[in-house]
């Protein structure tokens, strides 16, 4: 039906028009370069002509080749991304930048907003609460309509929670927690329901794992997300492989959303080939259900108009982007959406941590001294070569990724000042600040193994059965 | 991983190498065309040859271009369809010849097996039966691995059948009823569990459709399904979009097909192309997975390896021809299969009945005035053009399409001998033909709608409850 350029052109989505601009612009050039008849060339450029129209007036925007629509900027692909641009998708973090990803131009590319100082203050005064030290840092950085939610939340009007993580193997790092962290602080300064999804089906999709394995991967990471400390009677979490088969709303939204996505779509936004299997192609559906409250009838009492809430990393937008343009089309509410920047390496704010290679995280199963011997000797420090010319010219805290953990983990922000005075002066050394470190890690992770130790596999169970929550909707 | 050309080849099917070879092949074109440096051309010239016989070992053909292997052959696009070939595929049944599509020709071109008098004989002699009528006329006529399950069958080994419809719309018509008929017959004779797909989600995914209008339809026609007889003890009738959320075994294979299948596999077998949704591309694993019996745990008591037998319109091969390359990769047995010919609409075997035209077909819900109305105003004749043409000449039961029905719904076969012969020879006029088909059909479909009638919500919903059948595995 989509083939026709006469079908109803009021009933595409932004992305899906530009497609056809550039189609036709392409069709246009094809005419003109195989020198066909006049009338056809004439008719082909009068349908791009309607067709720009129709953009413009959808996106308020003029159409240019190669930039597609805002909201939808395709960022793994040649022609929307520059030479020196960072890369970023699901599956890949790669800048040339010490510093990390260029996190302001990012907000410009995906088409979100700024968590700004206005917001945060409006944050703290709906919740009553301090902003978490991930708002006042800018971890918690960029955000698509969290000024709607909090407008409905004024107005007693809730929403919920949806996060999540992709299960590759047993132990995760520090950096896998940091969404949990926060998405518990959100959990109960709004005291809102939460889902966290474990695309056990991804891992089984994109490794070299069966679905056994990877549902086991799934019950083990659930046991480090529940020692974050979430609230069972407020949260469910669940395995794809499991829930898809148990619940009566979950795959009907998962066909909804596979029918308002094509091929073309997904190849844009996520850089699938015709190589790729066809279980790749149509995953995108499977984390994007989830931000619909019918996927949950149990949860929500069949109600499928509940706003979503999603926190991630900025990495998982290409996801949601989608999501948000296909959620209109099946009569939901788009999800809102909160983005953190990347954790880094140890070696360096490069590229994110990554659960395969032991020494660039530290890791939630990690013994102190483990812990103590990984930052000494892994963490790239941005202090300089000799005791000397560091005490002349100081460390330079943008690059040090001792310091950029303690701007995660080091909840006192007066202790986080000093020390960067102190180091950008050049009186604390490269040494002490990673003792700082150090001091700061053993005990966060240790009191984290405690905790897991509590989590029994009935807790897990507990946390995985689909039921309803501490919530009227 | 699957774009390297190092990797493992030996884990690729043969369709996969068979592309594998292709690309290659239109890489060393393009190199040479682009008068690439001689050692580049040369080194994937040696590449090309390795993969010709990799490709040999593995199908004991040579590599032909355009020409995939045997059991996998393309049935869609161009280079495999020849100018005057039939069109068949899940969507499509078109041919320019009255007498209907060339069954031995399609053979050939699916690589199946031709149902023989010797197959017939030992389905007679294994069940202690008279094979059904379907079979002695060659309606079902075709076949993939039916001995193996006859072997099987006599070393006690029992199998199940799987058989389904898309449920378009309320109203089906009597070429519908030609695999349930079959099915019922083989459940019978065999005396095994028997599950039927209702696939909603196709119909949601291809048609402008709600998932509830879907599932209606899937309930209403699962009644006309139940009033062929089935054996509420021995038969799960199943939605899609109502199982694949109650199923701890469904969406696992789902998956695992998924991960097996290519787009370019389903762009070759199915037609795809990038404008088509990802729902589309990724459905052929939904009609998959229900042939592995781990997909039913409540009906096999978790077991994995009971082999399927699929009796189903030859249009729906594509699908099993995709099942059966994936099986043995994820470590299932092959389903069977019984290919049925198409049910010709009345006005001429040159393409299958249409529910969207209601005088294309007799409809389960026709009147026995709506019978004769149409069978006398639209059943294509294969008579003379005069009386005395007729008596002279004699009619054509060959295009006849009276005749033809009468063949599927005349049991008698002696009775139906003796008609050919009348008609043939001129003696029996094209008027009298149509009234005894009237007169087989009128009773065929009130006795029909009598039946419906006694199938009450309660019992569709018994039928469509998950749940343990008759049968120990």
């Amino acid at each position: 039906m989509a083939d026709s350029p006469n079908c109803d052109l009021e009933s595409l989505s932004p992305l899906q028009l530009f497609e056809r601009v550039t189609e036709q612009g392409e069709k246009v050039r094809a005419l003109k370069a195989g020198k066909a008849p006049k009338d056809e060339i004439d008719a082909a450029v009068r349908m791009l002509l309607s067709l720009k129209l129709s953009y413009k007036t959808t996106t308020g925007q003029d159409y240019q080749a190669g930039l597609p629509p805002k909201d939808l900027v395709l960022i793994n692909n040649g022609t929307a991304k520059e030479e020196d641009e960072d890369l970023v998708d699901p599956w890949n973090v790669q800048t040339s930048n010490a510093k990390g990803v260029d996190y302001d131009k990012l907000i410009v590319r995906f088409g979100s907003s700024k968590i700004d100082t206005d917001l945060i203050n409006r944050i703290e005064r709906a919740t009553g609460q301090k902003p978490h030290h991930f708002l006042r840092r800018g971890i918690f950085f960029s955000h698509r309509d969290m000024d709607q939610i909090l407008d409905a939340y004024e107005n007693k009007k809730s929403f919920y929670l949806y996060t999540g993580r992709g299960p590759s193997s047993q132990a995760m790092h520090v950096g896998h927690l940091i969404p949990f962290l926060f998405t518990k602080w959100l959990q109960e300064v709004f005291d809102v329901p939460l889902v966290i999804q474990l695309t056990d089906d991804e891992k089984y999709l994109w490794k070299d794992m069966t679905t056994e394995k990877a549902y086991e991967y799934a019950k083990e990471n659930a046991k480090d997300i529940i020692a974050c400390g979430f609230d069972i009677n407020k949260t469910f979490i669940f395995s794809d492989l499991d829930y898809l088969g148990a619940s009566t709303g979950f795959y009907k939204n998962i066909v909804k959303v596979q029918k308002h996505v094509t091929f073309n779509q997904v190849k844009g936004i996520f850089g699938f080939t015709d190589s790729d299997c066809i279980g790749k192609i149509s995953f995108p559906a499977i984390q994007a259900a989830p931000s619909f409250s019918s996927s949950f009838p149990q949860i929500f009492n069949g109600k499928d108009n509940i706003q979503c809430l999603i926190p991630c990393a900025i990495d998982q937008d290409p996801y949601f982007r989608m999501t948000r343009d296909v959620a209109p089309r099946i009569g939901q509410p788009k999800p809102a959406l909160l983005h953190s920047v990347f954790f880094p390496a140890l070696q360096g704010a490069q590229t994110k941590m990554s659960a395969s290679d032991p020494n660039s995280s530290i890791f939630l199963t990690d013994t102190p001294k483990q812990i103590k011997t990984k930052i000494n000797k892994h963490a790239f420090s941005g202090g300089r070569d000799t005791i000397e010319e560091h005490r002349k010219y100081g460390g330079n805290c943008d690059v040090d990724v001792s310091f950029m953990y303690l701007t995660f983990f080091l909840e006192d922000d007066d202790r986080l000042e000093q020390l960067k005075q102190a180091y950008t002066s050049g009186e604390l050394l490269t040494g002490e600040l990673k003792k700082v470190l150090i001091e700061t890690m053993q005990p966060l992770v240790a009191a984290h193994q405690e905790r897991r130790k509590q989590v029994t596999d009935e807790i897990v169970k507990q946390f995985m059965t689909p039921r309803k929550l501490a919530f009227e909707f």
